[in-house]
């Protein structure tokens, strides 16, 4: 489908959401890679005030934050749907989004990001805690499928590219902090639906491979967010100055308990 | 209209959000108060495992965050709509509402609950930012109006209804406070939403006087808030044993920079 759709974005999880969704819909668009944003050019403030990516312009309007991004998305392109058909299943599928927004994803960088030792254990059981809660809710709301919600018009939709991105930065909790989700099954059905979006085509069309994730937040894993650059003279691994490819695999750290 | 709508909630500015839209509406509804609310009572937690308030209950299925819960209230019940017709306008109300859900709420409650005077510019600072990108916002985008973008049928809608409350809510910040916009034109078109906001008649129904906002949140003002208990023998102000014309006036604090 034309399109008159360009999306700013980088390697950043809530653009690939985006992107997702557009590929979703079958609808071209035009991607811009914003480089050196930190701190935010003056011309990408003007696009979006609050500075963050992504940002989408459609005839001439700025629009962002992905989840209003997407929500816009399913407005003007309502097929393919990526929302489930009835009223109550979006609502539920919104309560998905909205509960990675909140804990989800910041338990995730806490956990990444932690430099205190006497810290990793209560950051792992609060990262366990939103794969049960999401567990308990899956098996509420849709216990035999595999995806989540899924859309109106197939098996994979909002809720599903929404933490997809997501799912795919516990690559980075795997290595630097080996992270791994217990084998019980109070984790057998978010396990199948992480496994479903991991291993579906846009996934693989789209999501970056789990080096690239490793290499990427090797800085976090530090301890230098998005937000913070580390001492001068190191480069933050977010610089997307240096491709993937000519970067070495950065060093694994021991599991915290290796003397415990 | 009848239906089967059931809503919980107590004295809070979420649930008002979801009264709000209700009575724009013209659904009825019945509103259960919960009470005995720190820490939230087992049955709650059957509806809502996250323990907050409000929840909407409709054909056995319970819904909660205001937002989602508007959001699905505005697909079941299309007519009269809230949010505007036109996708780029639902968006940038989208937009609105997830700045209140941000910073406009932390910066006002971080105001109200401040003990520190050292920090209280600084503080005073981020609210006045936070107006003053709202009143930059309706500029661009409804630069005329009086309300924020209205609603597909009205003069009032999503994004009105979604900041009323906490407008409502910055009557403690002045009673505690002292804060006050200043008379500038970088605040002109927000104050004019804010006032067609406060002067709207679902506001006159539904809104809690001034008075009782101030009583409501004398606890939070001295550093109790909603999660925190004030010391032992204290009553915590949120709690509804006491009815609102029984309590006294709380005493006024001085202005922070009396002396400065």
């Amino acid at each position: 489908m034309a399109s008159d759709i360009q999306l700013y974005g980088f390697d950043c999880p809530f653009v690939e959401r985006s992107r997702l969704l557009l590929e979703l819909k079958g609808v071209s668009y035009q991607y811009t890679s914003v480089k050196d944003f930190n701190p935010a050019p003056d011309w990408f403030l003007t696009l979006n005030p609050l500075g963050k990516v992504p940002v989408l312009i459609h005839q001439g309007k700025a629009i962002y934050e992905s989840a209003i991004i997407n929500e816009y998305l399913e407005d003007i392109f309502p097929s393919p749907a990526a929302f489930p058909v009835h009223p109550v299943d979006k609502a539920f599928c919104r309560i998905l989004i909205d509960y990675c927004s909140k804990p989800f994803i910041a338990n995730l960088f806490a956990l990444l990001m932690n430099q205190d030792q006497e810290k990793t254990e209560s950051l792992m059981a609060a990262c366990l805690k939103d794969w049960r809660w999401l567990n308990a809710f899956l098996l509420e709301h849709n216990p035999d499928g595999d995806v989540a919600f899924g859309s109106g018009e197939g098996d994979f939709g909002m809720a599903d590219l929404s933490y997809l991105p997501f799912f795919s930065r516990y690559a980075a909790v795997a290595y630097y902090r080996h992270f791994e989700l217990p084998d019980e099954q109070a984790y057998a059905r978010v396990k199948r639906w992480r496994d479903s979006c991991m291993t579906h085509p846009l996934a693989k069309a789209l999501m970056m491979p789990e080096e690239h994730i490793i290499k990427l937040y090797y800085s976090h894993s530090q301890g230098w967010g998005a937000g913070r650059l580390p001492p001068k003279g190191q480069q933050n691994s977010l610089d997307p100055a240096t491709p993937y490819e000519d970067r070495p695999m950065p060093p694994r750290p021991l599991p915290a308990n290796i003397n415990g």
